[in-house]
């Protein structure tokens, strides 16, 4: 196979790599190209129910929560095996219409199933606390005999040899892996575009982006694809999908969740750690993966892992909230401005301690950031794309321009972002009580396919390894009432071009989604107080 | 002052520097010329008691444990203030004779033991665990206003502005902080030598090292000059001293002890991450440093430390040990051969589980180890020295001679490390039960003055992060029993060098260590086992 790719030109890959998927698909759940909406239909999310393709048990199974289908499974309600094959059919309608997945699993995933429901017959239990739940995995989860192409030509044909420690511990917990999905090259673009495979599209407005790097987990998971997906994080990357589409993700700190042999396209970056995370449909599916993955003990498989079960947590009755409105570099466009003012009036109203947050830190952030990722020059990218002959994305320039840092200039940037956490720390520690910071996840509702242009609210993070969750509000924007205010003022052109690119009608009916971050190591936290929050705005 | 430094050549700054040195012992504690042992007197433990220069009293505080102290002056039975004298006493004798201190604040500590003592008069309680307890620091820890000079001439002068993390915090606990102990050239030497305050030797035997880097603390500690001291470790450098000179001490994983703003010579360097810890005559007095400091919720100070609880621990009655006998590089002198047997001897009889542990990823720890603190092509240590023309010292010629890597290359060590880490955990993980590995500390009981040449048996646990404490085993050297066998083969040149260097009457009677390791993060399970052996081979 790793012949194969060295003879094939990146295009040649490229259109065997999707001639390959579309065929992937069996036969009967393929829609037929004069029967799938057409291109100005914008939103698909309605798509599944409409193809028909599904039962009325498949539908409602699709559309159950994880921990509702975990429970009916175990119940002996439902099969693994029913369970599996509707989350198939529902994965390959979503795909025909969002291009979400790039691997199809779907005949090992029902052998799985199967056995699992022999299991159950013969035994009376499950083999763990996943039993029988469809999980969908980011494309750089390694499956033995997949490839895992990052985004990369030059890696889609080539199966790997190795298993992500998370893909083994979710098979041990009982979870049926049967897709993986969708990222942009490298992963490190904000929306989910590639070479090889294509882009990703919104469900709920295919001219927009599912966001990125887990854009294509977010596609999937928007159309009820999948129950549960597991993507990765190191500057937004399950964050911004997230929110582009309207779900939930905890972004965790580093050594929480297990992440070894996952693939890479900055392999041995350390400044800045990828983490991986659960995406769903609601906090406690989160809390089911979250709490399942750590109490399988990750520290005896993963050697960064931290030795530390999943905890109780007791809440605060009137928790303290610090809002950060703006980060002073690119503002929220008018219904993200406008969810958080409400979420901060209910949350006033029903008792929390609300105080301000300034903005100090993010663009320091964001810079060091940026010259982490290009530090090798951009070596690791340009290693990677040589062989097929790929072209750089126009979103990967500063990886093509970058000018390789040395060591000892490396080690001065590390300097000055420890002494940015510290700095943070200090005036997290001075805000007495603190629980939480509430903020945009990103400055849009979700912004139309290219545009997506800062990452600044989310990669501050990164940086400081903190806890941080992404949630949808419940609000959606609204062409009426989302409008840039005229005494606008931008920060920046950045701002300025932000404004220019917001376009209310596009964006309208659009779920609106805010970050809330705790301090480095309190997913347990973080995850309750985010499920206290979604219950008080209810 | 950074003026005056600037005008000054590295030896004049070396001289003025140890002449201000003395000048800080009061006059009335500086033992005449004629008074000293002779040159010729290698062991100088005893010399604290002739000296005369302390009481009775001052004799039994500073024989006392940190334990005993800090219950006395909570006790009311000894004040802060005659603890503090007592210890600034023995501390001066202990220099005079092994040349361990870098900084001398005595009258800074004396002040604060009164205040101390106020306070206690007045209420009644102590200020925190600490209260009244003399804490040496290893040069490296900033207190406001005194140098760190880190073994560098260029800033043996300067007086650094920053607090160490770590130093406010102690302070908070009420301990009083009184020396800075002596460290090699960039803390980077296995023995604690240079330019600038020369070098600091073992008291048990002038003519062995005291161990490095952490070796100012060590020779004093082991004077009883403190009854504690914190040291830092990022190759050995808390466990090397600590065995050369028969005390104990615990490296800790990182994240566990803050060490935030802590000098370095390597700043910014993370690829392998320096630890703090203490350094003690008991394994309680260890404890009763961690879990205070631990308690006190450093977290909420460092933005690297882990929101992790001191935890309570409770051992198997058969612990499982697997015993490395010999690392395939550097073979265990014989005294720490015959300890090590000696001490499985009798873990055996007490019914521990013994296996036998492989040296596999010895050597490429090592090597890794090697490459990651010269990545800079020794431009941190060379922008140090350049300043005040003060050569490299010739322990340091791999930085000098050093070639920098660019970014792409460490990424690539990175990898290596980190499979290196899994390996190693997967190993770990199928010795089911296994509670910690049983090692020599280092190859010596304690080399002669320049004949440190292995850290092969400490630095795979920086790699690894692990857990690791270095005990006494309450065995001694013995120049009849301790001789190489006929049948020796060694495994490389260095280990043929170690033979011809090993001198049976030179160690004659010095006290061997062992190392025992635990998985990343075990502190309270490692001490707790530490301290059941020691019980057992009482």
């Amino acid at each position: 196979m790793a012949n194969t790719t060295q003879n094939l030109d990146w295009t040649e890959i490229a259109a065997k790599v999707q001639t390959r998927l579309a065929n992937s698909i069996p036969a009967e759940w393929r829609i037929p190209h004069d029967k799938l909406p057409p291109d100005e239909q914008l939103d698909v999310t309605g798509f599944p129910k409409e193809s028909k393709i599904l039962t009325d048990t498949e539908l409602k199974i699709t559309e159950s929560f994880a921990t509702e289908i975990v429970g009916a499974v175990a119940a002996g309600e439902w099969t693994a095996e029913e369970v599996t094959v509707a989350f198939c059919k529902r994965a390959s309608i979503a795909h025909q219409v969002t291009k979400c997945l790039t691997v199809i699993m779907f005949d090992e995933a029902i052998a799985r199933a199967k056995k699992l429901d022999e299991h159950f017959t013969r035994t009376g239990t499950t083999i763990g606390p996943l039993h029988g739940l469809p999980v969908s995995l980011k494309d750089n989860f390694n499956v033995p005999g997949k490839p895992s192409s990052v985004g990369f030509c030059s890696w889609a044909l080539e199966p790997t040899m190795h298993e992500s420690t998370i893909v083994g511990m979710l098979r041990d917990l009982g979870a049926v892996a049967y897709v993986k999905t969708n990222v942009p090259t490298a992963m490190m673009i904000a929306e989910t575009v590639n070479n090889c495979y294509g882009r990703t599209v919104n469900p709920h407005n295919r001219a927009l982006t599912s966001g990125g790097s887990s854009g294509g987990e977010s596609a999937l998971i928007a159309m009820c694809g999948s129950p549960l997906g597991v993507g990765t994080d190191i500057g937004g990357s399950l964050r911004i999908p997230a929110a582009c589409t309207g779900i939930f993700t905890i972004k965790p700190s580093y050594g929480r969740f297990p992440h070894f042999d996952a693939r890479s396209g900055l392999a041995g970056q350390e400044a800045i750690s990828s983490v991986h995370g659960p995406m769903a449909r609601s906090v406690a599916d989160l809390r089911l993966w979250a709490e399942s993955v750590v109490n399988a003990g990750p520290w005896l498989k993963d050697p960064k892992v931290i030795d530390m079960p999943w905890r109780q947590v007791e809440l605060k009755p009137k928790p303290k909230i610090a809002v950060l409105w703006d980060n002073g570099m690119v503002s929220p466009t008018p219904p993200v401005k406008r969810a958080l003012r409400k979420v901060v009036e209910v949350l006033k109203s029903k008792g929390y301690e609300i105080v301000n947050w300034s903005a100090e830190g993010y663009q320091e952030a964001s810079e060091l950031l940026a010259k982490f990722f290009v530090a090798d020059g951009g070596k690791s990218v340009k290693k990677i794309l040589e062989p097929t002959g790929e072209p750089f994305r126009p979103e990967m320039e500063a990886y093509d321009k970058a000018k390789e840092l040395g060591v000892y200039d490396l080690w001065q940037l590390h300097k000055q972002r420890t002494d940015l956490c510290k700095r943070y720390l200090d005036r997290w520690a001075a805000c007495e009580g603190l629980d939480a910071i509430l903020s945009p996840t990103t400055p849009y509702a979700a912004p139309k396919n290219g545009d997506f242009k800062s990452v600044s609210y989310t990669c501050i993070f990164n940086i400081l390894d903190y806890t941080a969750v992404s949630f949808p509000t419940g609000i959606s924007a609204d062409k009426e009432l989302d409008v840039y205010s005229s005494d606008f003022r931008p920060h920046s052109d950045l701002d300025e071009e932000t404004r220019k690119d917001y376009d209310a009608a596009a964006v309208h009916g659009i779920p609106v989604s805010l970050q809330l971050t705790g301090r480095r190591l309190q997913e347990e936290k973080m995850l309750a107080l985010t499920d206290k929050i979604v219950a008080d705005l209810a």
